[in-house]
């Protein structure tokens, strides 16, 4: 494994990131998920798009040079070998002084990593009980290095074997699963819960939703468990939901037309 | 400035955060900032005990030797040569391959670091309107280093040339300001916000209430306008509000009283 930290390409033992980097003291920083495929860096443009929603919101003041940033994934990518991979894009705000109030001058810290790619598999989802989504921040809205709510949520899951959880935002609507954006066919129409009830602006869920009609409405548990297929959407792919709570679902038409057609 | 990181005393550029730290990944990670007055750290139990409760609900298995733990804190306090000062804990749960859910056997990481004390002024305090706190979440229970809502309502708060910003939950109720509880004097009565409306259990706030006789009762901004004196409460002090929005206020008796006797 070789990782790209701050322009240097290292082994894991020798890349360093400072104990006063706010993105460990703080979580201030935003990350992006890029699948690639035969060393194509799939939707590159629409990642670059989103962290630079992130930038703006946070107001971390990294000019990004997306031919230099690309450059140095794919050259990740050939020091481990990997031409079908899931590579990880993480910039914080810096090393800083203690406190919340950052200094509009620090510089970003910039880190690259790459993993094989390993295809989501056809899993069991449950509605998260432990934690809600934020919907009324606009942290719910780039993807941020602050993932406290979704990890305990994935705990819950895998507590109870599960594969996935859902998690619901304040007022009990679905908001999305813990790393992934959710979709289901309700009434023989293809739905997915709107970005103001806490979903994650996620790269495949554009692509899916300018790939075939799709509604965003308001979604309840109830009519999720009442849904003739449900799958999730990462960056990494789609993955089929075989069960919801304890309600059993078969791998539907449009998951399987999907995984073929992006 | 010293930093001792997992059991060594480092200087900073020394001291070596791994990238795959779910701490810089994740923002998955606890901390809990310390007051040190003559060499004495202040409170340390309560400080062990909520690090304690936040160890429990992430499930972040680090054997908390208390004995050892405030050894390394003296330590880097005798290194720094400071005996009035700000000390910083962080645990994360350490180095980890990708993806939400962590591996129980993970070995945390455990950073601490101090700078000199500098006491909190007097400030002014508006509303942020930029985000909201997660009351939802047993996350705004425990002390974790996924802060990003209170550093976006702190940045609008700096914007504005305001010193700091009180978070409204969901609901609209107050919770608390972005590193501090917050408390009040409406019509003779000392209040502050319950834990249930996203308060912080802080340790100051715990020993104002075990001083003096505090309600707990939701506020609403218009309650807070109408207060007759309104503080901040931290573990590094008392922070009297000299203005709440645009509403001018004077250093209140209780604010001058808490300073003193705590």
């Amino acid at each position: 494994m070789t990782i790209w930290c701050n322009g240097q390409l290292l082994a894991p033992e020798s890349a360093r990131i400072d104990p006063r980097d706010r993105g460990f003291t703080l979580g201030d920083g935003l990350y992006e998920t890029i699948r690639v495929r035969d060393g194509r860096l799939l939707r590159i443009d629409r990642h670059f798009a989103r962290l630079g929603d992130g930038l703006k919101l946070l107001d971390i003041r990294l000019k990004v040079d997306e031919n230099a940033l690309a450059g140095a994934m794919l050259a990740v990518l050939r020091a481990d070998g990997l031409s079908d991979a899931a590579l990880r894009l993480t910039v914080s705000r810096g090393v800083a002084a203690r406190g919340m109030a950052p200094d509009p001058t620090l510089r970003p810290t910039v880190v690259i990593s790459a993993v094989a790619h390993a295809p989501p598999q056809p899993g069991r989802v449950m509605v998260a009980t432990v934690t809600r989504r934020n919907a009324a921040s606009p942290i719910s809205r780039v993807k941020t290095t602050s993932c406290l709510d979704s990890i305990l949520a994935r705990m819950e899951a895998v507590r109870h074997g599960i594969d996935d959880a859902v998690l619901l935002n304040g007022d009990g609507w679905v908001a999305e699963a813990t790393a992934a954006n959710i979709f289901a066919v309700i009434d023989g129409v293809l739905v997915t819960p709107p970005i103001r009830d806490g979903a994650l602006p996620g790269i495949m869920r554009a692509a899916v939703m300018s790939h075939m009609p799709v509604g965003e409405c308001s979604l309840s548990v109830d009519d999720l468990a009442r849904a003739e297929e449900i799958f999730l959407t990462s960056s990494l792919g789609i993955r089929p939901v075989t069960a919801f709570e304890h309600l059993s679902l078969t791998v539907g038409p449009l998951a399987m037309r999907l995984m073929e057609e992006l």
